[in-house]
């Protein structure tokens, strides 16, 4: 596994093909690209395999899929990365066995993913889970939000950029006691109690930077509850709660291992 | 199609099966039922087909599916109305050659069904939609909410009766010039942009009381292409509002026709 930061796209992608073309040997049989987002999925569409309205400079309209294809002259399986970490984590991750469960990862942004009946969700476009609005009490808090589109949507809220620009301090050097770490937990519960009841997952997996807190998943536990206040009789949801809201289990290479599933659904639907 | 109003479970079911009794003839080969909710859909659960939850009195952990198929000594095919809904309005209506849509339902409650990749979403438990948390803002709104589980939810802002106890009158005998509408809108944006957010559907079906205000329909496509903010850049969510969001096609009797497709499955399902 290699890690190339995300520069400029013809930065980042020349470095990203010849990390592939350096291996040499065999012949690639296909690709699979997790993304951020917004993407194109829509293979029947012109812009298929672009990453779209993005803030990132440089990377509107990016035809991401296209470059990959070209330079390496191969097949590519393309999804967001959300969608790509659900994959990873429902084969050898916290969703095996789960035909229902939701990827959320809180980083630089928030985004998810859902499986549902055992198939990733995709729909018209995909899911955008870091841009829901939920309640924010400006009295409370008089962080107007950091997105660009939307203020103080989830990810606006809560993103790490968001946490820094509250606190002044990057989020992870905020104590554990620190009151952010409540108001963080708080915002996320929202988005997860509008999750579960617009999806009914099975299971709720948090990752990305924020979350490496572990103390923050029974903040975010404690508050879901709350929210729900009992409303939905489910065991999972009331007494099983540590197995409902929990780590993925696959970390940080939920994306990549999940790539490499797009790359064989790549490579199987060829043939 | 014949209409018997819901009031205690022991009366609304006797004349429920005597409707059925009536008919006489052929013995029933399997019975649909669409039913309000919290129900419990697992069919490895003691509950299964029990109403769960209900604040409506006498229903609570009510064997609906069981005393069905006891009294008219059949098979059972159970959903909620909503789901059920969705079902009607995929085969005869405005979900047709849609594999993922949802149907929502905004009249005494607020709920919702999602078929995604041409299948009902389940779940763990099922959707419920009316009970997303979405912003309010007490100074233009002080109305606290009806929902008495979560207070001023998306059910609990927007629902007919909410409607009817922060203006006084009931929803239809407002003008439509009443701001009570264009607040409504806003509350169903918010709603509808969080569905759109989470699951990425083709379209939005909007059925149940208070949505027999036509024009109602433009208000919450103004407000949710205000609050999409052109995000997500795709045609059917700028330029085809009008077909993205509307009306189910089925008009009240979607959730009739849905039951019956659930009795038709479950007919298949016994052979």
């Amino acid at each position: 596994m290699a890690e190339i930061p995300t520069t400029s796209p013809e930065t980042t992608l020349r470095r990203v093909t010849e990390f592939f073309k350096q291996r040499g040997g065999r012949k690639l049989k296909a690709v699979g690209i997790g993304s951020f987002g917004p993407v194109d999925l829509d293979r029947a569409s012109a812009s298929f395999g672009h990453i779209t309205s993005t803030p990132k400079p440089g990377w509107q309209n990016y035809d991401l899929a296209g470059v990959v294809a070209q330079a390496l002259d191969v097949s590519v399986g393309f999804d967001t990365d959300t969608n790509a970490a659900a994959l990873g984590e429902a084969r050898w991750g916290a969703g095996r066995g789960l035909p229902d469960f939701i990827y959320l990862t809180i980083g630089t942004g928030i985004g998810g993913g859902a499986m549902v009946n055992g198939q990733l969700a995709h729909g018209l476009v995909h899911a955008e889970m870091g841009h829901l609005r939920i309640p924010h009490d400006p009295l409370k808090d008089p962080y107007p939000g950091w997105c660009q589109y939307h203020g103080d949507c989830l990810e606006g809220l809560a993103c790490g950029p968001a946490m820094q620009a509250r606190w002044g301090v990057p989020a992870r050097e905020l104590g554990p006691t620190h009151p952010g770490w409540a108001l963080e937990a708080h915002y996320l519960a929202l988005g997860l109690v509008n999750l579960a009841l617009a999806l009914s997952p099975r299971r709720l997996l948090l990752g990305g930077g924020v979350m490496q807190q572990p103390h923050l998943f029974d903040l975010i536990r404690d508050d879901f509850a709350r929210l729900l206040n009992g409303y939905i009789r489910h065991g999972d949801l009331i007494d099983r709660l540590d197995k409902y809201i929990m780590a993925p289990q696959l970390g940080p290479r939920a994306g990549v291992l999940g790539s490499l599933i797009l790359g064989e659904q790549e490579f199987f639907a060829q043939k």
